[in-house]
């Protein structure tokens, strides 16, 4: 879907994506821990999709986006200008598909996200390390490959798929009064959102960001779409803005959201890894990281708590796990 | 049950653990990866009570031992002289039970061990680092305050319970070629050959050991049990030794012993944490370091991997995760 149509996404959507990707993604686990709890003072259910393929929940938008392409668009192949956990997705999922996959990567990019993509089989198409290099780059191989572009939530047939991890979510644990997710490009939350308001109305939608980049954060208080972030964390993952599509949809279905630091989302991570045992990127970790501690008018409660991936390279690990900067 | 009793665990037994112990355990998860597949041309299915309460399957039998004391001993409280996952694991247990337990600790043991038995509310037990003076020390409890005994391995009441961890995985993977398991006093490999022989006789059931401290892998393989361990080994949790009662069940039950390094182990923990995302202690890492790369006869099989706990200090995981010595 062309990303001038109206955005109509409905419950059948996804629930059709859940069929269509079933045999490609793992139905990821929901863990518990009564230590979390106690600190937390809450019931806390931790939906873990850095379990996923490819270590992050994206693969279920990238697939149900490529094996909903036509077989006349599919053969051209696809492109993106996402070089994180997008970018391996959708080459992984094009692997399955048998067409080619070219991931515009800045030059200045970790050799880890590069690795990661030729993993899967991707192409990775490097360019200057600039947003208007990255777009220039993809729309050159768009035109002259006839790659189809598929964007990490600007696009309709990504975001049913981020979906099927709230269905599974909702349907692993009943009566939940609310569910918090990092919110990014809002694809994610989107889908949460819509889900949770068709099948559970009473669970509450709590979006978490960064505060250095808290664009989803100013423009739901604003009301006016907020598409500057240009701040630093350490949750490179949720950098990207907001768009039309998903703006409509967090205004109004998300009830809130909520801002964390990154000695917030350092100190979560520590305690996945110590308490939960889990392995979390920093984007991954900032859900917890804003009720960890409690939260007024949470207490006695059952939060859904939306973990996102675990890409985390060692050296990064080591930074963020041991060291007291954090 | 006396240690001096005949050893005759049964499935019913593990069967009938498994509902005592239901409401105070998790049933935990059981992961997959494709890239770890193609890495050891297996397909393997990683069991992980990393993600069991208290870290560590541990809890499993000394849940089921505490529940099954009668009321007259129960009142007394009980006693072990293991400081690690199942001294922590016992204090656990008997909070549930309202019972006091002692858990013997050398002074010189790190303090996160003892931060661990106080937060289930057990009481540490200081004595010499020497292990005549932990066994004077819980004989002492014992004779003073009539506590009982619950032995990490040479108990039959906790090798039941320890069994509803294989009794999960059989249910949750059909048709298994082989489980491996690490093997340190036997308790957990002798209730998985109980399983496995008795639920799904095609199951080879292979034990890992550092080879540091290869004292069941000498029993084994010369038929005279060995209690000399007095190696070293970074994987702490597999420094005890067989018993008779253990002993005997893996000289009938179990196919073969293998035996591993330090750096495999660590190389084990790294791979897990990168590419499954799960936090694991070095003697959880055992099993897995056998097959990382691949063994003869093991191509295109099904295989089960005992992840036993992920009880990992931070600095630890920093010095097993990036240090290049091992």
């Amino acid at each position: 879907m062309s990303s001038t149509a109206p955005f109509q996404l409905s419950l059948a959507d996804i629930l059709k994506a859940r069929h269509r990707i079933r045999d490609f993604i793992h139905v990821t686990p929901v863990l518990e821990s009564n230590v979390l709890n106690e600190r937390s003072k809450t019931s806390l259910y931790f939906k873990c999709d850095n379990f996923q393929k490819t270590g992050a929940f994206k693969v279920r938008g990238a697939t149900n986006a490529i094996l909903l392409l036509s077989n006349a668009d599919a053969c051209r192949g696809v492109v993106t200008h996402s070089s994180g956990n997008h970018g391996a997705a959708l080459a992984y999922a094009a692997k399955i598909r048998g067409i080619s996959a070219h991931i515009v990567v800045p030059e200045d990019a970790p050799a880890v996200k590069i690795e990661a993509i030729k993993r899967y089989g991707g192409i990775a198409e490097l360019c200057e390390p600039t947003n208007a290099a990255r777009h220039a780059t993809a729309e050159k191989i768009q035109r002259t490959k006839g790659a189809v572009l598929i964007h990490s939530s600007d696009n309709q047939d990504v975001i049913a798929g981020q979906g099927t991890l709230a269905l599974e979510l909702i349907d692993a644990v009943v009566g939940l009064d609310a569910v918090f997710c990092p919110i990014g490009g809002g694809g994610l939350i989107s889908a949460l959102a819509i889900v949770a308001k068709g099948v559970s109305p009473g669970t509450r939608v709590i979006g978490v960001e960064p505060i250095g980049v808290a664009d989803a954060y100013n423009s739901l208080k604003s009301g006016i779409l907020d598409q500057s972030a240009s701040g630093e964390t350490i949750a490179d993952g949720l950098r990207a803005t907001l768009n039309e599509k998903t703006f409509k949809v967090v205004r109004e279905f998300v009830d809130d959201i909520v801002t964390v630091s990154d000695s917030q989302i350092a100190s979560a991570m520590r305690t996945l890894f110590q308490v939960l045992k889990i392995v979390v990127e920093p984007s991954a970790a900032v859900a917890y990281s804003a009720i960890m501690d409690g939260i007024k008018g949470y207490e006695g409660k059952r939060v859904g708590i939306v973990v996102t991936g675990g890409n985390l390279a060692l050296d990064k690990a080591h930074a963020y796990l041991t060291c007291p900067r954090f």
